[in-house]
């Protein structure tokens, strides 16, 4: 769409909406201003800013290159979204119940008009499953769309898993963490989710489905003794969008469901969103990360508004000039074959805490006359680490030399 | 690219090599001949293939719109991918050194030339991180960017853990399998991730990284008494790329690593890829699958293709009219309050088995006076499933209605 614009002239947003995630959208089109303007060879501002208080949409959209459709709802985000893209305007929009509602029209709208409507925020908040579904499998037969596309209740089946406490308890806490509204309804019946799968099933398969088609179950009425019994049936229960073909049709339906261990799907906990899917030529790609959350949805607002003000794909250009820094820090693992003689854990701690390196966990093991030392330390210089290996190295109880493998210490939730 | 063509011409492709990856792209590309018309509006077709045997760089190069390098090799690759994108070509490429040692060099030349070169494939495989850090995410600061992004490396820790073996039997073992190519050292030593990561560590922070500046290490030297120590510390051992930005500059390293069970990528187990992508507004993604393989390979360098012919974002079309059925197959959980009487069990077990449900695995419990009776069923027709459920509830030993909760079969590895 760059053509369209005189070369110093900035790229206008209409932004329809302020609430959290317009707010959010705003700022971080701010700060990230550089990022934008590198990505893009332009200069992006907002020119007009509509709320149900403030602006003119008539008038927000003539003096507008793009519109960012942020308001929620789908009455009137409905006809501003079609005007937009009647004008000629290309749209982004995080409006899943206006995409899986009124899909057909938009995109036929969006297609006869030939500009585009963006809408990875829409499914999965941050996790752009939209763009590699569209972009980067768009020659692909899927077979399979599936996944947690829900964060809220995948929050609230973590919890109850996890705590054994009643579904209702759970609610209230997450209400409580913000993971939850005040009313949780559309979330914890699963009615987001449909929303979320009707939109994934129709790019994948390249057909018509409409919310209305996607039957859903939701997680009101799962026991807590349910998730007692799975666990010793080695199970874990998430609420599941599963789109799928067959050679006579397709399925779409969210339900909860239990996964036996090792499914990829399976260790996703607390309020994440992560999404499988399955072809013959790519055998299958798993995609995690946070369901939402006003800032995440904005992020996702922003990588689709760089992609059409852009056009074609961003150049890359080593605009920076970083360093590349040698010494870090980093937790280790250490092995050591000593002679089993009293003492020498004590020598190797000293050697360790003179060098200002603290020691996490130790296994220590006798083997014959010798002892296995294993421990993990925790972050230091790895500078500092090599020196102090070096010392212990030196030490006439080694049988053979030190080993050592570096340690992520990060546990997540 | 296609303002370049007259409407009704093929858009042409010049194929550099037809190893596995170009006999696979070749075979991909006719078996998805609908599929890419219908997102690129195009029809596409090979118009010339160099192999060290047959065909003239300069002729095919002359007679084509698009090239595609597959040859593998970075002399020739070079030269062939340069005097390409300065003929104003587009290039695809699936060649990880070719892009880490002289990427300076070939971003220059697309940049200039004011063309696209994708490569989606030299990285992670069919897993899209490419496209990902480069559009989704092409406005965020990123923190981190990190990952799996050797698939034999990880077969090989995957089962030294699980049985104990030996590198060296281990690696026997992937060869035999085809996850270990006869020579294995660029895998092994970690000079394959390192290339990747230059790659991915070039684009996350906008700076020029060569893959001389990545220092790596490799798993030749793990023994299997690391593996058994570290299982008793709770820790798994991965070959990592690290990138990491600091204050003063980054970090971009490949070693092998131990990490804590609940840390994303610890679930990660034999030849498969994962890359996780670190900044403050979308907290963290990752994404997962396979990392080689030649038809993944060519299917993601299908992608880019679609990609660089069709220009902007796909439209979606819903161009399929596929039925929604109704009726699946599906597993099930089923939770049965009864009155424990003898019998009980052997009772619903007949109801199943009459209606064609075989019994997967089943716990019983006995609460003062009853029995909680918990069972999964193999896959059956829901419907079948449904009507089996409302005899059952006929039953007058039934305490409360019988409860149900759809069960995901599959086992991953």
């Amino acid at each position: 769409m760059a053509d369209r614009r005189a070369a110093d002239d900035p790229v206008r947003i209409g932004l329809l909406g302020r609430g959290t995630v317009g707010g959010a959208f705003v700022k971080l089109l701010e700060d990230r201003a550089p990022a934008v303007g590198s990505a893009t060879a332009a200069k992006v501002e907002i020119s007009g800013v509509l709320t149900t208080s403030e602006g003119d949409f008539e008038e927000i959209l003539a003096g507008s290159d793009v519109i960012v459709e942020l308001m929620g709802g789908v009455t009137t985000a409905r006809e501003h979204v079609l005007a937009a893209l009647r004008a000629g305007k290309p749209v982004i929009t995080a409006n899943k119940q206006l995409l899986a509602q009124y899909g057909a029209e938009l995109f036929a709208a969006a297609d006869e008009a030939g500009v585009q409507l963006r809408f990875e925020a829409a499914v999965a908040g941050v996790v752009p499953v939209i763009r590699v579904v569209q972009e980067s499998f768009s020659a692909v037969e899927f077979n399979k769309v599936f996944g947690i596309v829900n964060g809220t209740t995948n929050f609230i089946l973590s919890e109850m898993a996890s705590t054994g406490a009643s579904y209702e308890d759970v609610l209230a806490r997450a209400q409580e963490l913000g993971y939850a509204e005040a009313d949780p309804t559309d979330d914890v019946n699963g009615a987001d989710a449909a929303a979320k799968m009707a939109i994934l099933a129709r790019l994948a398969f390249h057909t018509a489905v409409d919310f209305e088609q996607v039957p859903f179950e939701g997680i009101e009425s799962v026991q807590p003794d349910d998730l007692a019994y799975a666990k010793e049936l080695g199970l874990s229960l998430k609420l599941l969008g599963v789109a799928e073909r067959f050679e006579n049709g397709i399925t779409v339906r969210v339900f909860p469901c239990f996964l036996y261990p090792g499914h990829p799907l399976s260790p996703i906990e607390g309020p994440f969103n992560a999404v499988m899917v399955e072809a013959p030529e790519i055998t299958e790609v798993t995609m995690s990360g946070p369901g939402a959350g006003g800032l995440q949805t904005a992020a996702a607002v922003l990588g689709d508004l760089v992609t059409v003000i852009s056009g074609d794909a961003p150049v890359h250009r080593a605009e920076n000039d970083l360093p590349i820094l040698s010494d870090v820090e980093s937790s280790f693992y250490l092995h050591l074959e000593v002679a089993d003689v009293p003492g020498v854990l004590a020598q190797v701690a000293k050697m360790l805490s003179d060098s200002g390196i603290s020691v996490k966990s130790v296994v220590q093991k006798g083997i014959g006359n010798d002892a296995r030392l294993v421990m993990v330390v925790h972050r230091c210089p790895e500078s500092r680490f090599m020196e102090a290996v070096e010392e212990i190295a030196g030490l006439d109880s080694l049988r053979s030399s030190p080993r050592f493998i570096r340690v992520i210490e990060e546990v997540f939730v």
